[in-house]
């Protein structure tokens, strides 16, 4: 099956999936006013492919045929930088927001390839082959993918089976001869709205008595049982003028609460089931390859933050304050250590399990630590050169009506710019850095793709204290 | 005339006003939709000055009779600490949203009080007198007042003689036998649809070259000419469910852009016309009353943000984890460093011209800045110990269709809490700080009552610098 | 007895003490090139206290006679303010170096007073009455006082009684019909060799089965099998030139390892025996007044940081840069958000037990962390301001040989000063900032008076949560 | 000339060269007990070039024979990346304190290789050969070099020509037939007393009235008329133990005040000679190198900072504490960060001028900022996880004395460790962060290399702000 078109991609999400919008059971997902929206801009992925002018980065073309570079499971350091580059690009069409619907999927399948070898190893079953004929369906057909992971939780002081609800965490109710039935919720699954596929991991290592809720497997969206809830969140801005807001009127992701009532997954989609061992491990794999996508899709929006405070610096006439380019040094600063760990990471990246390449792993979480704990501060430093007029200046009304207008244009002029266009730059940087969707964003920034705190985990987990302590036992004279 | 009821204060904005929202002219800003719900905030102010709990601190008898407490111009810190609480408890009750309509323009009216003896005395004016009678005006007709201070400013590399367009500071176009003529345009007024009356300050110093935007006045709202563009900010929140969003849904404060399209004032009202060297001590003392006031007014946003943290860190079951500990000693830091330099700063009061008691101005501004430049770390400490909820879950109706809400009830149950409960705390959580209300409390951060470097030029104005001086050069040798 | 001089207070130093310096017994402490000028140091306070210009607050008189201000039992916030007053001027008088004699010794007294009224109760114990006794004794001999509460500790992830060696926290060995026999050593005792008496508290919480651990009690300084340790850190200063180290040529603190070879305190002495659930307590109450004290006497030293960076800058010709006006600002905030902190805590200081004034704990432990968190930062600020020069510069003896000094005073002259003053200032800065003394502060900011963690376990544990979670629950609807 | 050994650069150091130390001339700076520590620390350099363990990595061997590869030109990244790796291995060698005999004067080669081509085309002037000469001459007698360039400035707040004194810049002072007198004085010179040559250069860019002071020349350390005069900072150090101070009693960089006597320099070795125009160009040009010479040799100390505080903690029996545990990520995070934007900047490098490879000048400077302005808080960590014991432990001489160290040995053992190991690994942290080489390590940190403003300012002139404001205007639709 050749690469599919925008339009392909979008045909195959009308199928009977169950996805609901405040409260709401929703007909067809690609022209739901909101949702519409998220799947619009999950086909960026597919029409880039399409693009001459991209179609060397997009696609890659093997004895496996012609397919997208995201399934090219990446075997070296230059892999990862174009994969990395590649991610790059599909943001940048997103105006800042990630697309996701093949970065997530593909980072799924690169850590259940590395994993799943151990496991036929120890436990004898036959995992690797169902994972690799999985992948070879999803790439050859060119499928669009959501990953869940986080569950609920519940109460986290507690581990999955010790909860008062069993289901606060996605767990096999019933193992049959066809395959297995599962039941829970996942929390924050992104795309999948409009995934044409769900891979479900582990969220967290487990014990033996969490064994039923050591469970890996892949279903299409319109499985019977799977229930998808959208969140609520940003559901303005896609109502709105692209005059108002620039970014998040066209480009929109979703996440859903995602329920398993009593799902039925057959074997030739089950990954894990019970090897609790392999949780802790799958879950780490996934997350080594979906952090270096997250830090991949994190240049576009800090590459905006620098430039939005150089645009507004300019049109405000205070390019000069002394105040005003320290704060640009230091969003500069911000964005290029991330671009340079981001890259340094790939460039040190080596093979893992099965040949596949692994980024560097420390200096992934520390950038992406370094991001997440510098957004708030670069935000700061956005809305402090933007100014006030972020929460107090016109609608896009204001600007379509003559009798307002005319004010707005008069009074909003700028160091050597029209009222227009010092607007226009406004509510870009407005939407960016003081609206629903830099609220999403902040949000974003300290929990997804793990937290500040797993971060940290993973660098210290990483570190090799070798080189460190042994220096300082030598010159303490503790050994020679 | 008497404390004036919630419901005699709205009956006075419906008068010929000219606002516009959107686009639109408004007809009654009482009834609006949006600034409706302003109206109804700011009303709060007089509703507590007939509760009887609150009677003592609200309102104040003295010779000029009973008045609201807000108008009591203060003479001693006890004056200052008995005013700061008062504007806690209206912010308390507005749901962390200051109140503003008294609280600002009696920040002004001090500010005039105190500066403009000096005005008449070198010019011969009688701006004094004028001052003092729209002071018990206002008083004794128990008065919603709005301020307007920041000019619209064009290109802020040029002073505002020097703009292209003479109108982008307001400035007087014509004097006349029985008052002056102004044009121009001030941005980010709040509460101005919904006061009585508006006093405009100069925003800066001024040079001589600038004499003409040496300007103060006072107007009522329904003034001809005056034209009030209000912002298209937040303007879902009141249209939308307290279930999704507790604060927004009835709290609001209007800010509009303020168009004086040659507007006449009658000399009465006439505070300040060309003494343009009165101009910068005029914003100055605005400011030193003002920024008193904001730091007051942040305290139960603070407080708000402790209280979340501490609730959603106990609902999630982390309350233990010992790096949510220390995320909520830093909020508790934060909030407590801000209350003692406020208390303080009120305790150091000191009378200035005229016996008014101004509160130390070096902490204040210290304590402004230690506000405005932490308050994005809290907001990432507070969505961090929240969770990924906050963008990711339920609208109201997803809570109000049985077919919806029986999964989230399930599924959000957390530590000791149902899913109702936790559906609740995290609503409130992620208007405050996941939402265009927390948005807008970050841009006020950084600009209400004074950017960051406004601050941080205030404290170096003001430290005496002689101690720290005398005791260097004294233990360098340098003098005895 | 009168007010003791400060001949009179060395004079009684010259006991049998066992004080050892660089492996070396020292026979007289007071002429020791070291030690002695830790002893003249610590003299200020007797000096101090016939100076006419600070008798008054220097020196109390009522019923018990005349007698030094440090052991005036604070009753309300005023004594908080006057005892804040004198640590300060003393402090100002030793150069920055707290002087600390009478500072702490009265700090374990009040908590003593406090606390040990409730062991009587329980215990039907006596020790009120010999602490009351003990604190007249002080009091009336006009005492030099020492206290030594942290223990050596060992491997501090196991508490006293589990260590392999049951002397690394000090303990009873023996009780005996007229007293007791401890054992073991304590750490980082500061003034202890030019101290009369020496007052030991427990350092932390006991469990039952650490209670010989949970001992306090007093001694002179010249009691049988108390060996004092000096340390040997900074023993460069004091023998070096006032040109070249003007702090530390003439200031100096003294910290022991403090020895306890099975000496014998009589029962009139021993203030805990056993009582284990009191030595936290105890502790804690000390801690309460004694970290007080801390940023009482931190107030000095940050003012000489303002002030070394604004005559570097002045005398750099650099104080107009923009960065440096800002780092300006930065020290300024520090210096004066401990010193509003440190104000505010006496003034909000309420009655403890035994009606002793205690200050506000939550906001002396986050003046506390914010001085000790922030230190670093002052440092490289000042470090920045002054220069490159604090490490390439000149020592004493290039100042007083012609054939050198003549190029010195020419290549070092600043902007409106000779090479001469500016060599001065900045001796006085690299001996503040950038020399053992230097680091000592750093240290100490760290570490004494309680570390960061203990700080901030305080703020957590003293914070009263009720208001900031009552407000979040009723404005989230949970509660009315 | 074969490369020669330690014992002989030693003995090409006797020459008459005119050191002052502590206001006294230095007959022989080889056994001087503060100077000679010096050279024997930069013999280091030689020493590893004759060990077979580094040879390869030492040692250049290619048509000009065989050579140290710090006289190696870099062309290519790989060529960086070496040369960094010999710069971290001398450094560990010189256990943190960099060797710096050859490193900085490679740097000052490179910078002039690149530049003085253009001044020759602008001018007509023949520097291009002479500085080939010389760099030919230094690399075939395997020298080593010194460096200077800052001025010691005066009053900053006025160029070179505008100060009182015009000696407060190097300047030329006479034009000969033979070549040029110039007089002056640079300040922090490091390795002078201890080079065989010194390369002066600019210490910024100059304007025609400064054209004096567009001076850049070479001569031998026993010119007639230089005269170094020697900083007393850390000069306890040397003449310590290394049981107490196990860096500075054998590591040692001296630093001078440098006197340019009226000296004369021949013609050959004159580089730049009043072309003010290249001033700026060729301070910056080896700016860009020695920068990146900087962050190279601060790895090893960063480590070592890591290293501190991962035994410490260990011993100490903290390792688990959670407080602990975050601030070892935070300096791992510190020092990968650093280690991965060094390497990034290698690796990024390109052939400027002349074929010499550049490292990423951007990131290089990111580097340097992160190091320097981050360091005092890496030392803060460090102090508050080795704990109070840092100046308050016994010295070298109370560990030689049975009576004291029986105490010691008994009452510092710790987590596992004996007294004596704790308190060799104490004695080591304490030089490295408390101490006055911890002192200079701090204030190098700041100062070295160029200040944290010199950073700043060529992040914000090298970053290319096309892509950020491009994105920004795109997404704004403010172009297509």
């Amino acid at each position: 099956m050749p690469l599919r078109t925008a339009e392909q991609y979008l045909e195959s999400l009308r199928d009977g999936r169950i996805v609901y919008y405040r409260g709401k059971r929703v007909p067809d997902v690609t022209t739901h006013p909101v949702i519409g929206r998220a799947a619009q801009h999950a086909a960026i992925d597919y029409t880039l492919a399409h693009d001459p002018a991209h179609r060397e980065l997009c696609v890659v073309s093997d004895s496996a045929g012609e397919y997208s570079r995201y399934y090219h499971i990446p075997r070296t350091a230059d892999d990862l930088m174009k994969r990395r580059e590649l991610i790059e690009l599909a943001t940048t069409k997103g105006a800042t927001l990630v697309v996701l619907i093949k970065e997530i999927g593909t980072d799924a399948l690169c850590g259940l390839l590395r994993v799943v070898p151990a496991v036929d190893k120890q436990y004898g079953t036959e995992y690797a082959s169902r994972v690799q004929a999985y992948y070879e369906h999803c790439r050859d057909n060119d499928l669009a993918l959501a990953v869940a992971q986080t569950d609920v939780k519940g109460d986290r002081s507690l581990g999955p089976a010790a909860q008062t609800d069993p289901d606060l965490y996605v767990h096999i109710t019933e193992r049959r001869s066809d395959g297995i039935v599962v039941r829970g919720a996942k929390a924050h699954t992104s795309v999948s709205t409009n995934a044409n596929e769900l891979i479900v991991l582990p969220t967290r290592a487990m014990r033996e008595a969490d064994q039923d809720y050591a469970v890996s497997f892949a279903i299409p969206i319109d499985t019977p049982g799977l229930v998808l809830l959208t969140s609520a969140f940003d559901s303005h801005g896609p109502q709105s003028s692209p005059l108002e807001q620039p970014i998040s009127a066209r480009h929109k992701m979703m996440e859903t609460t995602t329920i398993f009532e009593d799902v039925f997954v057959p074997w030739d989609r089950v990954f894990l089931a019970g090897e609790h061992d392999f949780a802790g491990p799958l879950a780490l794999a996934f997350v080594e390859h979906h952090r270096f996508t997250a830090i991949s899709y994190k240049l576009p929006l800090v590459d905006a933050m620098v430039g939005s405070a150089l645009v507004m610096a300019a049109m405000n006439g205070v390019a000069k304050a002394s105040h005003v380019r320290e704060k640009i040094v230091q969003l500069i600063s911000y964005a290029e250590t991330l671009r340079g760990l981001t890259h340094y990471a790939a460039m040190m990246g080596t093979p893992g399990e099965a040949g596949i390449a692994v980024p560097q792993t420390m200096h992934v979480n520390i950038a992406k630590y370094h991001f997440a704990h510098g957004y708030h501060d670069a935000v700061r430093n956005v809305q402090d050169i933007a100014g006030g007029f972020l929460v107090t200046g016109p609608g896009a009304e204001d600007l379509q009506t003559e009798e307002t207008a005319k004010y707005y244009h008069k009074y909003y002029a700028g160091h050597g710019v029209t009222g227009e266009e010092r607007l226009k730059a406004m509510a870009f940087v407005k939407n960016l850095v003081a609206s629903e969707f830099g609220a999403y964003q902040e949000v974003l920034a300290v929990h997804a793709e793990g937290s500040l705190e797993a971060e940290k985990q993973m660098v210290a987990r990483t570190y090799d204290d070798r080189r460190a302590i042994g220096l300082v036992r030598r010159l303490a004279g503790l050994e020679s």
